[in-house]
C-alpha cells in the first residue's frame, strides 16, 4: 500500500474535490440549495464571490422576472453561478431560452425527473446539466440521458424532501455512479467534517441550503433568520399526511403555529368529505391551497407563526448570522482541520471551535 | 503537517476504532443493535463470534427468561456479548441484578433517561454501561452520570426512532463528546465506508441492527428475511400520527397492510372519539394496543401482511441471507479498501464489488 503523498490538508481538499470544482468553475465545490424567496440575486451572487457556486432558485418566476433576476445577479458577480429550474414549470421551454440567452452556465433541473429532450436542449443552448437523483436506478438513467452531474438530497434537507436519509443514499449512489459523473451531496450538512466524509466516499461535492439562510447578505427577513437561529434539529420536521387517500408533498420546515393548523385543516376537510360535504377533488385542494403564499409570508413578511419555516435539520448548527464568506471560510477550515487529523494519525478528533461563541 | 505512518488499511483501522474495541472487549467495534425478538442467543452469540459484538434485547423479558437467555447465550459463546434493557421496565431492578449475577459485562441501557442511581448499580456490580444519547445536552449529562460509552442513533434507524438523521447526530455531538467517552454511531449504517467516516468523525465504533436481520443465524421467519432482501430504503418509513392530541410512538417499519390499517384505525378511534362514543384515554390506549404483538407475529410467525416489520433504512443494501461472519468481514473489506483508497491519494474511490450478484 502506497502512503498519502505530503500535501497541505488544503492541498488534500482540492485533490478530492477536483471533479467537482472543474465542473463548476469554482475554487470550492460547495453549492448554494436553491431555495424560494431566498436564494435571490444577493445571496446566490455572495455565495459565488466567496467561492461557493450560487445557484438561482426560479421558483415560480416567469421568464421576464428570471431574466430580470439572473441580469441583477450578474451585476453583483463575475464568478460562475447556476440557475434551479423546476421540470414541471409550465413555461420550462422559455426558461431554458432565457438561461441559454444571459449564458447561464450551469442549469438544476429539479421537481420531477427531467426529460432527455429539456437536457439536451440545455446543452445544445451551452450550458451543464445537473439534476436530482432520488435511487440509484434514476441516476443512471439521467446519466444516460446526458447530465453532467448529479445531486443526491437525503431527507434531512429543507424544503421538498424524498424519504431516504443523505447517509443512506450517499451509500447507496456514490459507490455505483460516483465514477461516471461529478455528484454532489445534500441535506443534512452543517460542517466541514461531513463535507469531506462525504468527498471520501466519492461525491465530487456538496450542496448546503439551510446553512446559507442566515448569512448577511440573505435577504431573508431578521424573524426568518432568528428561529433558525433559536431552532433545534428536531425542530425541523416534515409535514405530515393524515389520510392516504389525500397525499401531502413533503416539505421539512420549523414547527410553528402553521404546521399545527394544516394538520387541523387536513382533518376538518376530510371529514367535510367524508361528510359529503365537498368532493375528493376540491377536498385535496382545499388542503394544496393551504401552504399557498406561505414561504413568501415567512421569510419576506417575517410572519414565522403562520409562514412556511422550510429549514433542514443542519438548522441546529446555524448559530448566528453571518458573512457568506465566513461561512464558507468555516466550513473549509473545519474540513482541513478534519484532515490534518486523519493525516497525523491522531486517534481521534480534537473538537473544533465552533465559528460562534 | 505530518504524513500518515505506513501502516496497513487494517492497522489504521484497528487504530481508528481501538477506544471502541477497549471498551467492548473485541476485535472490532461494531455492536449489533438489540432488536426484539431477533436479537436472541443464536444472532447475539454468532455477531460476538465473528468479533463484533452482539447485544441481547431483553424486550418484554421477565427476570427469569432473561437469566435463561443470557445463559444460553453464554452456552453458544465465550465472546463477550452485551444486554440490552429498558429503563421503563417494571422490573428493571431485578433485570440489573440478573445480569449482576450473570456476570454481563456490558449493559445498554435504552428507552428513556436512565437515572444516575441505575447507572451507578450497574458498574458497582461490575458492568460497563453504555446509553442512548439523542441530543448533546443529554450526552453530557449521561457522562457526568458515569456511562462507559454512549450512543447516537439516528432516524433513520429500525424500530423506535428519533427525529434527526445519523449524520446531523453525528455533526452535531462528536465534537462535543467524543474526547470524554467512545461514541458509537447507528442508523442506517450498511458499508464500510460509511463505517469508516463516521470513525474519521470521531466515532469509537458503530452499531448495526438491519444489517444482521438476514444473517443466517438470525431465527427471523423466511417471510420476515425475504421481505427485508426485496424492500429498498424508501420503503422503511416512520408510523405517522395523524392527530397531537393521540400521540404516537414514532417506529420505522415496512410499509404493509399493517401500517395501511394503523393509519385507518386512527381515523376510527379519533372519529369515535369525536363522536362522544369514547373518552380520550380509551382512545389513546386502543390506539397504542394496535401494534401489540405485531413484531413477533411478523418476526417469529411470518406474518409479513400485518406484522410490525421493524427496519432501518439500510434495509435497501440488504440483498440476501449471508453468514454473520460473511457480514461482518464484507463491512470490514469495504472499510479497509476505503482506507486504502484514501491513503492512495486516487481522485476517487472505484466503486467496491458488492458482496452479493
Amino acid at each position: 500500500m502506497t502512503t498519502r503523498p505530503a500535501e497541505t490538508s488544503r492541498q488534500t481538499l482540492d485533490r478530492l474535490w477536483a471533479r467537482g470544482c472543474a465542473l463548476l468553475g469554482t475554487p470550492t465545490a460547495i453549492m448554494g440549495g436553491a431555495m424560494s424567496w431566498v436564494s435571490e440575486r444577493h445571496l446566490v451572487a455572495a455565495i459565488s464571490n466567496a467561492g461557493g457556486f450560487g445557484v438561482l432558485a426560479c421558483g415560480s418566476m416567469g421568464p421576464d422576472l428570471l431574466a430580470a433576476e439572473i441580469d441583477a445577479t450578474q451585476a453583483l458577480t463575475d464568478k460562475p453561478f447556476g440557475v434551479n429550474l423546476i421540470t414541471l414549470h409550465p413555461e420550462l421551454d422559455a426558461l431554458m431560452d432565457v438561461c441559454k440567452q444571459a449564458r447561464v452556465g450551469h442549469v438544476v433541473l429539479a421537481g420531477g425527473l427531467p426529460s432527455g429532450p429539456a437536457i439536451r436542449r440545455l446543452k445544445d443552448g451551452g450550458a451543464r446539466v445537473l439534476c436530482f437523483a432520488p435511487a440509484t436506478a434514476l441516476a443512471r438513467k439521467l446519466i444516460k440521458s446526458g447530465v453532467d452531474g448529479l445531486i443526491i438530497e437525503g431527507t434531512e434537507a429543507g424544503g421538498h424532501i424524498g424519504p431516504v436519509s443523505t447517509s443512506v443514499l450517499a451509500q447507496e449512489i456514490l459507490p455505483e455512479v460516483a465514477e461516471q459523473v461529478p455528484v454532489f451531496v445534500a441535506g443534512g450538512i452543517g460542517r466541514g467534517e461531513a463535507i469531506v466524509s462525504y468527498l471520501e466516499m466519492g461525491a465530487a461535492g456538496v450542496q448546503l441550503g439551510t446553512h446559507f439562510v442566515c448569512a448577511t447578505e440573505s435577504i431573508a427577513h431578521a424573524n426568518f433568520k432568528a428561529a433558525f437561529i433559536k431552532a433545534n434539529a428536531r425542530d425541523a420536521m416534515p409535514t405530515v399526511q393524515v389520510d392516504p387517500r389525500f397525499p401531502v408533498i413533503p416539505v421539512r420546515a420549523l414547527r410553528n403555529k402553521g404546521t399545527e393548523l394544516f394538520m387541523q385543516t387536513q382533518r376538518d376537510v376530510i371529514a367535510r368529505f367524508q361528510a359529503g360535504e365537498m368532493d375528493q377533488k376540491t377536498a385535496q385542494l382545499e388542503i394544496e391551497h393551504f401552504w399557498a403564499g406561505a414561504l413568501r409570508r415567512a421569510v419576506i413578511d417575517g410572519d414565522v407563526e403562520n409562514g412556511s419555516l422550510m429549514a433542514g435539520q443542519s438548522v441546529g448548527l446555524v448559530r448566528e448570522e453571518q458573512p457568506t464568506r465566513v461561512i464558507i471560510d468555516t466550513l473549509i477550515a473545519q474540513a482541513e482541520a478534519a484532515l490534518t487529523q486523519r493525516a497525523g494519525g491522531a486517534p481521534h478528533p480534537v473538537p473544533i471551535a465552533d465559528p460562534v461563541p
